[in-house]
């Protein structure tokens, strides 16, 4: 870890943001699990202190801009686990992927406007090693009637 | 393949686990690929001898138990194919990522109870090297109106 | 890169393909992404200068012929923005793994059928290395109201 450089904590205290505590291990699955120099988290859904930031289908109850504040959540908690994971977010490098989930209505096809919300954050905090693949796709249903579930592979310093 | 020590086939016939036969190959793609020291699966569908263990949405026509069980026949199918692909389940050494989809009724929101049917096991099976980062989405529809659906990436033994 | 031998560029030539031109970086996230020796793509559309070969819920108002062309297109798009990341189609090597969501009427169940034109055609273009992992999944809704979204991961060349 020979070019750790408190770049990534350095780069939050500018922005004003606190990782959220990661959240305790359950018992037969674990918030990010590394292999090799790469992080995979679990899926995190946009909760804040226990409570979920939204709720419901975007399109009919949620609007993109309510869904994209829960997209913001829950790449912060995605970035939290894997930090824990890592032994701190400055070990954190890179950002490869991210796939987003999003409930949505029939007739709703703004899936990709919606996980900007976490994108323009990865790319804030990470500046050019942030920007990442992604895919963002609907669903009918996700855990705890949440509106966003989003997972993400990190790249961990050397 | 140095360490390679029957640990996972000792404990899956202390389980009473018998493993399913893998499918044969199709065409155009396979069950399982391995690049470097990790094993990607293909989605593994709850089949039994051809049969699917659940049908249908959970949360209308299946039940959470009836969906669990069919997580569980999901992943034992996927422990199955990466064995055969890397030479044996001795070959599989750590379970790195898990996704389930399960078929959801609009309104139902316990999908991580329902792929735990899965998490569980292998958690049984390999122990502290079980413990996966996971995401655990709802769907409106999956192949052959199978109620779940589970890939996975294995770390195989060097 | 020295077994670099343009087989990748030769196999579309005798197939009479002509990759579609990669889409512009867009502000937050990029169309692939390279880790060691694997490229992530992002999800990728069937987007044909812009415009979308199939929209709608297949098993609905889109057929299942219909949606094999948009998955045939949306695997063209995949591999043309790996092989820009890569820096040319013959720098990559092998099919890893695909993730195919067909937008799906909720009693549709043929979502590998839709995607083995994905499939089908990376064992054209690529043979044996070709032969890839795959999830067919359904969704009740994708961007732009697209019938198929695609995403890939490649093993480049070393």
């Amino acid at each position: 870890m020979s070019d750790l450089n408190h770049r990534i904590s350095q780069r939050l205290k500018e922005l004003g943001i606190v990782l959220p505590e990661p959240p305790s291990p359950v018992a037969s699955y674990v918030p990010a699990v590394i292999v090799g120099r790469l992080c995979y988290t679990s899926g995190q859904l946009p909760l804040h202190n226990g409570v979920l930031s939204a709720e419901g289908a975007v399109g009919s109850t949620v609007s993109v801009a309510e869904a994209q504040e829960a997209a913001r959540q829950s790449i912060l908690n995605a970035i939290s686990v894997a930090a824990a994971a890592a032994g701190g977010v400055d070990h954190l490098k890179r950002v490869i992927k991210v796939v987003g989930f999003v409930q949505s209505a029939d007739d709703f096809h703004q899936q990709p406007q919606v996980i900007n919300g976490a994108s323009n954050l990865l790319q804030e905090i990470f500046g050019e090693d942030g920007r990442h693949a992604r895919s963002a796709v609907g669903t009918n249903a996700l855990p705890l009637n949440a509106s966003v579930e989003i997972e993400c592979i990190f790249e961990l310093m050397e």
